[in-house]
């Protein structure tokens, strides 16, 4: 199909090159680099005119990078005649800072959906973002994957028992409960609670998880906090062993030592966000969304409904 | 006067405490950080409500970090009902990409000027925009400081005598021109000419330089291959020696050693980029421009003509 093109930025080349063999064509030539004084150089090349043209693009670290490649691309294919401009950023970067958590603060999350627009793009196609509410940010369609499917398949190949689906914090419950549902299990919720100012929290869990396999599930793992001291938590509650799982290794800071040296048996990620060799450490596997993305790039380049994906 | 805030970022705050100081007022506070994976965090620590803000950042090398600082700073801005939002943008980076030169290219420059507007900014005060042509790309007001009565300036002092001025390409020849009336000299022009393809330039002159002090004026100079070829062409056609000015030192890549090896007696250049220390060699001179902008600011907050600053 001459009129679909897929193109790669520099964020992602990897998983961009697997979503173009999963669709069964080659991945559209551009060259994407810097000038000597670090400005970014991009130059389309072949023609895109008339065509749906999809742009594989994680916003991810370095995020400023990553972003001004995206919106730079975008201007070219708009200026060079594209169809339409779909933006595939399996990770949305910036999607924390969805709101004024304190006064005169930016809102990052919709600056960046605005810039977007401003650019040219006419579609998003994401995964997990970290609020539902970053689709309302934008003006043009957002289809939004979700990782859970991908996710609870691992385990369940994985044959695990007695299982218990454990959110981090409250934000993260529906999220459980979705992953639950599909497992068969219940779930447990970590409560965290500072009872004073200036006097540590406390790790309470609602729930029961004595003697079973937990599984935590959050959208982006970070700095890992959260994610090992949630498994502490678990293991002194009587949970028999833990697992961890999220769809964005964010992994920043110090991250990869506190898994290391966690009770976190195994961390499933996917690759929505590259991995770099120094990160990729045994405890942590790896799973891959790029038949995913294929399925959705196809569905909107047909105009079918990409909903569908989520069973 | 409470209505007028000045912030800096963090590619300028040298300058930037210069031009409050010029003003006679602090600088206004403002928390510009990084997230522990990179992203851009920003925080208005005193209000702004109903104020006149502007924001010193030039967006030079790391210019998508420089940008997208800037950027959230602006929605920052904006949600904090700033009454008018000024970008002061000492050196605009991207200007270079003004123009598809090449089928398929971004015009960055235009597309820069739609990120800032976006973002919510009202009006941009820079300094030597490449091409004057950037104004346009906006639909703000845009006011455009000169580089050239400050350089002239600096060459009057010096008592320079039996002087040219030279532009090192077509592209310059009016900003000479505009030197050359401030000193009473005559201009040249370096006329490169490629006689065929694959055959290397021909450095041509077109002018007298014979005997005397030649002065190269240019906006940019980055990796100063244009500036030290130029000195070698007027050595060699008689000229007794080279001086070289610039308003924005980009100087990336090889530009510190070429000018170390050069003919270039002095290289003039202004604080529109902060210069690292390893880029601050002898042979570079450096010239304020806060005087110039704090003048601009107070006329723009006063709504007074900032035109006359030229003269
Ligand atoms: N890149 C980031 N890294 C860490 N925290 C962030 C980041 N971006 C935003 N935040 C903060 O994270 C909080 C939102 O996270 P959450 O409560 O999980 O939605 C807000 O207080 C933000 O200031
Ligand atoms: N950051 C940059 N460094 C070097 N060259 C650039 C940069 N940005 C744009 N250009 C190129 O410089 C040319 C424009 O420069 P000029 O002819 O001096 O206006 C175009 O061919 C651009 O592709």
């Amino acid at each position: 199909d001459p009129y679909l093109k897929v193109f790669t930025l520099n964020s992602n080349p990897k998983l961009a090159e697997e979503i173009a063999e999963h669709i069964g064509i080659d991945l559209a030539k551009c060259s994407v680099k810097r000038f000597s004084d670090g400005e970014v150089q991009v130059n389309i090349e072949e023609s895109i005119r008339g065509c749906d043209v999809f742009i594989v693009q994680s916003t991810s670290e370095p995020a400023n990078e990553h972003l001004m490649e995206l919106l730079i691309m975008v201007d070219a294919a708009k200026r060079a005649s594209a169809n339409t401009i779909n933006v595939v950023i399996p990770y949305y970067g910036y999607a924390r800072q969805d709101r004024k958590a304190r006064s005169r603060e930016p809102i990052t999350s919709k600056l960046v959906a605005n810039l977007l627009e401003t650019a040219g793009a006419t579609r998003v196609l994401s995964m997990d973002l970290h609020a539902t509410q970053i689709q309302g940010f934008f003006d043009i369609p957002v289809d939004q994957l979700l990782g859970v499917p991908l996710l609870s398949k691992h385990y369940e190949e994985k044959g695990l028992e007695d299982v218990v689906i454990v959110s981090p914090d409250h934000g993260g419950v529906v999220r459980a409960r979705r992953m639950a549902d599909r497992l068969k299990a219940p779930i447990a919720i970590i409560d965290k609670r500072r009872p004073k100012p200036n006097v540590s929290e406390v790790m309470n869990i609602v729930g029961n998880v004595e003697g079973k396999t937990a599984i935590i599930i959050d959208d982006i793992i970070d700095t890992a906090g959260t994610m090992t001291l949630a498994a502490d938590a678990l293991i002194e509650h009587g949970a028999k062993e833990v697992y961890a799982c999220s769809t964005h290794p964010v992994l920043s800071g110090p991250a990869i030592e506190r898994i290391k040296n966690s009770q976190i048996k195994e961390l499933t990620v996917t690759n929505t966000i590259a991995l770099p060799e120094e990160k990729k450490i045994e405890k942590i596997h790896e799973l891959s969304v790029a038949g995913l993305m294929a399925e959705a790039i196809i569905r909107v380049h047909e105009h079918t409904s990409v909903s569908t994906l989520f069973d």
